[in-house]
């Protein structure tokens, strides 16, 4: 290794470990691209099960392709009633990740097809999970509350039915469709943690459940998908507009970070959070609480000033600054933000699995097996003499 | 990067990612170390118990730390009735390694110190984890065949525990101990694809029982944890002593590998290899049938004869191809062997974890998170123009 790219205990940032040909992101345009289309117009143009069309079979569907497709995804959302069995079987204050990473193991049960490795096998596989996602973080938030589960609606789209699934009402157009641009802006992002451990786990040949219950357990850490439920926090303990230059010099006074400005990948604008910004203001219009929105754009804009003062560099904010006061405004609890990034991510961790099992560039994928380098000193250079229990 | 040290699509092998304290894989001197000492010794003079300490507490413990740490594990061996009733709604043909995957993440559900993050807490989950991982793995084997689930035994050591809960029978000592054995050989073996799925997953924060979901999601995979069920099924297919050098050459002749020969890691002879194989004998010494243990014997031989032949280099035995006449000769289903493997290897994926956020070597470890090479060309070198749907 050349000096600059230090790979011990740095995450590998900086490494490249694989070509693919899902996303780009190029950070310090400010970029983000699947299979080939900019976040821009695929937000503004397609729908969440367009972007799964996309993601998955490598093209946008014409229209009898994409019907097909709806009518398919649609008819994988229902959950098998052993697994509302098995729901109802655990403690009510169960985190809602922890519910998603046991439930997605507990789909693999249900798969009669769960040995078969081919890639249209995987092809449904995937279906089935971006369908069953919804469908199980529904039914769990419905059960912890003391109601029942509610079947899909068929004559919703994605986005509408798990909305409907979760509050028992039909949302609107425009919430629909906004959560609809949530979960298109969430669906990929190349080689991110989550989706690095679905990929990691794909490579020693195991199925995709059980690379997308790691993902999903790579999400749920707070340095990663928990960051949105911490931006709310944080605006939860700012209070009011009033607060928010106090709290910004405080937290730096503090040598602490702004949760949701700054980012791994991007030097600059996070165009996701462009994209949301305007959501989470009309979202709060229609509740009639604007603060959230309010709080997030002064806390952005004066973020960026006082870091820029301290530290002489620029700060932007990332796709989680935005998205909790939106999901906010939407009535979503809380702890549920982190999962619905994960309904939304398992069409890219899903394309990832396929891409890891069946990449037709050469070289394929191998397993992974990285090398580690001991430190152990435990008895100076040399290894231990053993001694005997009694003689210790 | 230099061109010797490819890191595209190769699974990172060879690439140094971490400093690690836990143990150290020689592979061209063929040693396996556990926090300094040798995996000879510790087979031979030290109980699965005593090398949990170790590689948690990174010591061997004295008498009166091993009574402490032995009785603590006792405690934690049952698992909660709502788990119980969890795994018998799940389907019977489920494949074991699903099953444990989903009962660990369950696990997270029922403790009440899943949001502490001290050290302390997580050397307690570690211990929860190995506790029971096992009497899962026992309950569910009971549960398929139509069997409550028995309590554990607190008389019975961890080894001879596990084996009264899943046959409801208390072992021998001589049966106890080869099994406490085969839990001391597999509890650890540096950056395997498992254990670095754990580590990925803690680095974002999340909890251990997430991380170890994940490592029992990759140690799922054929290439991986399981390997031992597929040695099995290569006998079975061999069926006689007569057919090994006709199977031998086939299976080369086809471009095949003999699974349980070669090692990612070992040229030389996998130390483990040479613990199980005595052992295999004298199971298969008890239960009147050699057969299993004198067709490895051959085949190791045979293979290793042909393979020099036609390729000029050596292969040797791995510690998947002697645990699997090992383990039938105990009498313990195919399907179990791979999920034999996880109770043992949870002990090294916990100390990972624990590493993993408490390493107290610089610089500590980060968030993975690698970089890949975008190959997408769906619109030549350019970003694909976005076409309404009603013009594709």
């Amino acid at each position: 290794m050349p000096d600059n790219i230090p790979t011990q205990n740095t995450g590998l940032r900086g490494v490249t470990i694989a070509s693919t040909k899902i996303s780009d992101v190029d950070g310090d345009a400010g970029r983000l691209i699947y299979r080939g289309y900019l976040i821009q117009d695929l937000a503004e143009n397609a729908t969440f099960e367009e972007v799964c069309h996309l993601l998955l079979y490598e093209k946008l569907p014409e229209e009898d392709e994409l019907k097909d497709f709806k009518a398919r995804l649609a008819a994988e959302r229902d959950i098998p009633v052993e697994l509302i069995a098995a729901l109802k079987t655990r403690p009510k204050d169960a985190m809602p990740m922890d519910i998603l990473q046991s439930g997605v193991a507990m789909l693999a049960h249900h798969d009669p097809d769960i040995q078969d490795t081919s890639r249209d096998a995987l092809l449904q596989k995937a279906l089935k999970l971006i369908a069953k996602l919804p469908t199980i973080l529904a039914a769990w938030d419905r059960i912890r509350n003391n109601n029942e589960p509610l079947a899909s609606n068929p004559q919703l789209d994605h986005a509408a039915n798990f909305l409907y699934m979760l509050n028992g009402t039909v949302p609107d157009e425009e919430f629909a469709r906004f959560f609809d641009i949530c979960l298109v802006l969430h669906a990929e992002h190349s080689f991110n943690a989550s989706t690095f451990a679905a990929r990691e786990v794909a490579s020693t040949r195991a199925h995709m459940y059980a690379a997308v219950a790691a993902a999903v357990g790579s999400l749920s850490g707070e340095l990663h998908g928990g960051a949105n439920v911490r931006v709310m926090e944080m605006l939860m303990e700012i209070g009011s507009l009033d607060n928010v230059e106090t709290f910004v010099n405080q937290t730096f006074d503090a040598g602490k970070k702004l949760m949701g400005l700054g980012h791994a990948v991007y030097n600059t604008d996070d165009p996701r959070a462009h994209i949301l910004a305007p959501m989470s203001e009309r979202m709060g219009q229609r509740t009639g609480e604007t603060k959230w929105y309010e709080m997030s754009k002064l806390l952005e804009v004066t973020g960026k000033k006082i870091f820029k003062q301290r530290k002489g560099r620029d700060i932007y904010a990332n796709v989680d600054f935005y998205s909790a006061s939106l999901y906010h405004s939407m009535g979503i609890p809380f702890d549920l933000f982190t999962t619905l990034f994960a309904i939304s991510r398992v069409a890219g961790w899903t394309a990832h699995v396929i891409e890891e099992q069946f990449a037709d560039a050469a070289p394929k994928p191998m397993l992974y097996r990285p090398e580690s380098d001991y430190i152990g000193d435990y008895c100076g250079p040399d290894v231990c003499e053993f001694v005997p229990l009694t003689q210790r």
